[in-house]
């Protein structure tokens, strides 16, 4: 046992993949001591984010309290607060609760939407990263359905109706397929007024086609299992405006109540406030070691970092993620073991993305697969990587009756304010007006 | 099969139990037409709402879209709007997206918090009536535990762990009980810096006694297993003031940075606004039948209505709004069919009330029951109540691993903002400061 003095303090802001990865990787070290700090309270699954926004799986399935994630690692704590800086002279991450010190820093604060210079377009068009917005997206999505059933007009009835998703890779498809199939499927009978199986579903990519990153057939496999659900896909389509009343691509206009964003992302703006090299989209430029080269005690990791591999920045996903903490972890122990840093190669698992109802398409190696095979082959790769034995007991159990019984378990309008913060917040608006 | 001409047509505000169990009533009648209207897209289970702010159940598990559950109901059509007000010369309901005409009305439209004329305790002391209130509460507990361990000053760590329920109903024993087990059990082992399972738990009742609907035998059981829960339960101690730093009672002062309220009761506002015939609680003074004197058109049921029985105004519980709202159609279908209007009369089905885990108290008839049995039948007769196959299955599944792990499903804080609403609303605040 060392004494207090002696352990090595490690700092970890961020509890995503990359940092939680790292975290563990350290549990049978006895030579340092782990700080995790976090703004939110748990770990958050992204991959299946969608469904949460698409009514299918509630929040609370797809979390796991990061605490709770760390309880057993007694080398570990967790913080909940929110870091504003780091001092790097005296080598101290600066939080809203106070100073943390630290020997070795690892940041993994993830990322976040880019509306490429247009951020007005946020609140008409919500992208989807955390929690919140999936709820919101959720409301969005389900309020357009009711609101139609009350509509008298028939031109505003089909804006009402009209769904259209920007940005073709995986999230942007599924959520497209998602919404397909709940039209189709789960709420075709629950309307009285207006027929919610035709719901006009329209995919907007800016690129020649959806999914870049699959190998063509696949792709194109995806659109035809897009169009099954009634999906239009708008290749080659630069969106030019958005606003209340729908999206404008180039000269074209559609009318639309409801639009999604799932383009652009940006890196955790970290970054850039501590004025590290960073690169368009805000990730930070790393050495092969995952260090920086001014401070080499500190690691950047995930979709915060940019990692160039095969000449290619390698992408924000989940794999890189985890692979890039684990990677980073053993750097540290091995120096404190004296040993010289090594290189982070990625190794490429492979990538799936799920189209509606018992589609995907999966691509690893020289392998494809699309159908059913490649659905069930995602279920079990989302199930195995899901945190919590609670959590993919739920999941499975959910699917499992979503499946059977072509509805969705979590339909549910989550109001965005509570009633007794309303009053404060009209009140300070109207009182803005009046004295404009 | 009638015209739709000759159909009458029903309108219904309000989709909770009373509201629900009216629409089902007149599923077989080819004479009516149903209209229901709520402010919600789902019916809430409101006796199992505690165990969303408790973290144990997530909202989804305890909602079902209103929807849905009338989706083969093909005389029925559900609109999700707010009712404004009534026309009662033209027989028109006025809602935010236009009119619908009546021939008979039913409402339901329940009841919310009331302070006491001390609106401005409400951001201290959150109720518990609606999802949004319980998320509220449950990130307001959790973030209390994450607060007190950053903190190092022990006076504040004390405020933090400091747990207020006011109110001594089944509401407030329920929520006491469920943070005194959650701090002794759950959360116990989390922490690193403080421990949670010394927290204080303190329930306060201006009454002489807890749960007085309840036999005197069984509300000292009742305390008893509180106390065993570390619950401090103060009879006889009215609330004289709530602020941010804690709650006074007559010339005590207790630190507290968590305080919920689970005392006083209001019927909805609507009746007030209709200026109708109401009691001091708001609810609206009905006959023998559930109607009015000056509109027998008009049925109010439910939380919203004044019923008199044995010299005693009925309770707000769901029991007596499922008996309402059925006999309320029953009467309406035997008036289409030329018969008298009857008399309301409800059977007193017993009440129950649970005590963190694994303990309950239950009465009926002569009978009365307390500890694990009672859990039992606590647990049998909920899972029975509760809307849908399905959240029937994944409540069960919820209670057996939390029973069987210690830990809690949904120890979720979600945040109370939309990262892209923020900025809005800082901005008006803002200017409205500037222009004072």
């Amino acid at each position: 046992m060392h004494d207090d003095e002696q352990r090595k303090r490690i700092v970890i802001v961020g509890g995503g993949f990359a940092g939680l990865a790292a975290a563990k990787e350290f549990r049978r070290s006895s030579e340092v001591e782990i700080t995790l700090i976090d703004r939110r309270n748990h770990h958050l699954f992204q991959p299946l984010l969608y469904q949460v926004a698409m009514a299918g799986l509630s929040p609370a399935e797809i979390v796991e309290p990061i605490r709770g994630i760390l309880s057993r690692q007694k080398n570990a704590r967790v913080l909940q607060g929110e870091v504003r800086g780091v001092d790097f002279d005296s080598n101290r991450v600066i939080a809203d609760f106070g100073e943390v010190p630290y020997d070795y820093l690892i940041m993994a604060c993830g990322a976040k939407h880019s509306y490429f210079g247009k951020p007005e377009w946020e609140q008409f068009a919500p992208g989807l990263k955390t929690l919140e917005q999936a709820t919101e997206i959720r409301r969005r999505v389900l309020t357009a359905f009711e609101n139609a059933e009350r509509e008298t007009d028939p031109e505003n009835q089909k804006r009402l109706l009209t769904f259209v998703v920007v940005g073709g890779g995986p999230t942007g498809v599924e959520l497209a397929g998602a919404i397909g199939e709940m039209s189709r499927y789960t709420l075709a009978k629950d309307f009285r007024a207006n027929d919610a199986s035709l719901a006009r579903v329209i995919l907007i990519e800016a690129g020649p086609r959806i999914l870049p990153m699959f190998s063509p057939e696949l792709a194109t496999r995806a659109v035809r299992d897009l169009e099954h659900l009634g999906v239009q896909v708008w290749t080659s389509s630069m969106v030019s405006n958005i606003n209340a009343d729908g999206i404008a691509i180039s000269s074209e206009k559609i009318q639309s109540a409801t639009i999604l964003w799932a383009a652009g992302v940006e890196a955790s703006s970290l970054g850039r406030k501590l004025k590290l090299d960073i690169d368009r989209a805000g990730r930070v430029m790393v050495e092969a070691d995952l260090s920086l080269k001014q401070h080499p005690q500190l690691f950047v990791l995930g979709d915060q970092a940019h990692v160039v591999q095969n000449d290619r920045p390698l992408p924000g996903i989940a794999p890189v993620a985890m692979q890039q903490g684990r990677f980073a972890a053993q750097n540290i122990l091995g120096e404190l073991a004296g040993k010289p840093r090594l290189e982070f190669k990625y190794v490429d698992k492979g990538q799936m993305a799920t189209i509606g109802r018992s589609r995907a398409i999966t691509e690893f190696g020289g392998w494809k697969f699309a159908g059913f095979f490649a659905w069930m082959a995602w279920l079990i790769v989302h199930i195995y990587y899901l945190t919590g034995f609670r959590n993919r007991f739920f999941v499975v159990m959910s699917w499992a009756w979503s499946y059977l019984t072509y509805r969705r378990g979590a339909r549910l309008i989550v109001e965005k304010e509570w009633r007794f913060e309303l009053p404060t917040v009209i009140n300070s608006s109207q009182s803005a007006d009046n004295s404009q």
